[in-house]
């Protein structure tokens, strides 16, 4: 019998997932200062930053200053988005672990986010493969809209498969699973993992979930039923799709690690210190977070009794009966 | 091999477990509308309202006028809360269907809540069941805190079976294990219900869940998987517990619904006119509700392409990176 807790491994997104969705630029010095308390967190992985056209994306327009000034800590995958070969080669100046590719599963999606079909963001990404090829450097690919496209509506499993078969076949060795828009249900999770990892064993396979139906924590236990050991998440719950309308953010990271953690996976996270971080983002980005844990605490954070109840019963207000 | 999807109880309780938390009073006509509005969506149950003093719950204090006037549609179970025999009575003379006593398995929450001990509600509410019991109306027992106290901390299995055992032992026919402010976790629920059932498997159980800690659905997973099959929850996510600071809702109808649909099972709810319902409710109210599929919308929800997607795709703009 086996009494070591599961490990498994939590990929920090906030920075890159969910600062770029943000109006309000954060300053250089203090996503540097964020990327570094992130890095004391004990995630596996942090997604730092997006080496892509700073005309696209203004907010992450600093993004080789950001990751050349960051202090790595050993151990941890600093991993970056990169959408072609110029921003490989900006990665690759900067000295990232991996690169983090992306299109997405459903044309329409695909053609929208990325201004493409998906054979020219697949002629695009094969390029990136083969100029990382000699470099040693990790390739992750993110398939969006892997679970559902908010205008295609359902993507088939053969479809998703098909698609990772392809990134399989370049020689990539990690592919994140992304339900871009929140359209996951928990046996849709179960169902497509299983099949992906029966297909493609030899690929690292990373989940990311969107909270927008709120069923983000479900589906992440069907995914862990299904055998699936890393996770993407953002501080605060950071993030979500411009193309998606009323679409709440990422999976907030404190809400994964602290269910994950009671439930007795070993996450290496510190939920404590993810707290204190996620804190911070409102002053940084300028409004309030979805995280409802950074609003109630850990489960075992205690509330003093009010005076009356601790002190005495005042059976004259003994009428008061109140929420189950 | 069965080919019928699992058939679940859902409870609807956003008129009583909702409105008592709000500032502003409904008037007695809309909420008459509203639960004739809800006994149109297939709920197995509704509480309607609560029979405690006007003064203790103002917002309920229209109790007989709404249970007298409401539109009963036949399947349909009405309840009512009633903390003591006089509430008893005031539920008899409308005719109610059955009647939830409340009490909490922590000693701390029962003061707070009920401001008695737990041995005064006990005694309180053996009263009202041997009022009850001549009248063969159903009684259903609420115990609160029964997966974590806010004041106390965790709380023992073995305290939420004993006290279950005290009400079976009064005869009464139902009990709800209700997570007050949101401590429940998925691995603690799942081991909770086992030991529920097992001990006492004559009592039809309910799981009453909140989203305080963003759980609620992946907790309810949790409990369909030992073997639960009726469940709690509030239209809009209305309700929460005033003694627990930064406690969101009850959990929202219309996501249980939504997920419970999808993952094959008979809910008998109508999705659609559940969400018709929750639409009226920030009006109701005067302010937003929780619930993230009120903006969201169901998974299958469309959403038109951009025209410049649709129609074309300008190559020049092909370093648009967004979101995965």
């Amino acid at each position: 019998m086996s009494t070591a807790p599961k490990r498994l491994n939590i990929h920090e997104v906030a920075t890159r997932d969910g600062l770029q969705n943000e109006a309000r630029f954060v300053d250089t010095d203090a996503k540097i200062a964020l990327v570094n308390r992130l890095s004391q967190c004990g995630f596996a992985k942090i997604e730092v930053t997006s080496f892509t056209s700073p005309r696209a994306i203004p907010a992450l327009r600093d993004a080789e200053a950001v990751m050349q000034q960051i202090t790595r800590v050993p151990g941890v995958i600093y991993t970056v988005l990169v959408p072609n070969v110029r921003g490989a080669q900006r990665a690759m100046s900067c000295g990232v672990d991996e690169v983090n590719l992306v299109m997405s599963i459903s044309e329409s999606h695909n053609r929208t986010n990325l201004r493409m079909t998906r054979e020219q963001s697949f002629a695009q990404l094969r390029d990136v493969v083969s100029v990382m090829r000699e470099t040693g450097v990790a390739i992750n690919v993110s398939l969006s809209t892997a679970m559902g496209c908010p205008m295609e509506g359902d993507v088939p499993v053969a479809k998703v498969l098909g698609w990772m078969r392809r990134f399989a076949d370049l020689g990539v060795h990690g592919i994140t699973l992304c339900d871009t828009t929140g359209m996951a249900f928990p046996s849709q999770v179960s169902d497509l993992c299983r099949q992906a990892i029966d297909a493609l064993p030899q690929l690292e396979l990373t989940l990311h979930f969107h909270n927008t139906r709120g069923m983000a924590l479900a589906n992440t236990l069907a995914a862990l039923d299904a055998g699936i050991d890393r996770f993407d998440s953002s501080l605060g719950g950071l993030g979500g799709c411009p193309y998606a309308p009323g679409a709440t953010g990422n999976v907030c990271t404190e809400e994964l690690v602290h269910m994950l953690d009671l439930d007795g996976y070993d996450t290496g996270v510190d939920l404590a210190a993810v707290l204190d971080a996620a804190a911070l983002l409102p002053d940084l980005i300028g409004h309030d977070v979805p995280s409802q844990l950074l609003k109630a605490g850990h489960r075992l954070d205690l509330h003093p009794m009010p005076a009356f109840a601790a002190d005495g019963i005042p059976e004259q207000r003994a009428f008061a009966q109140q929420g189950a």
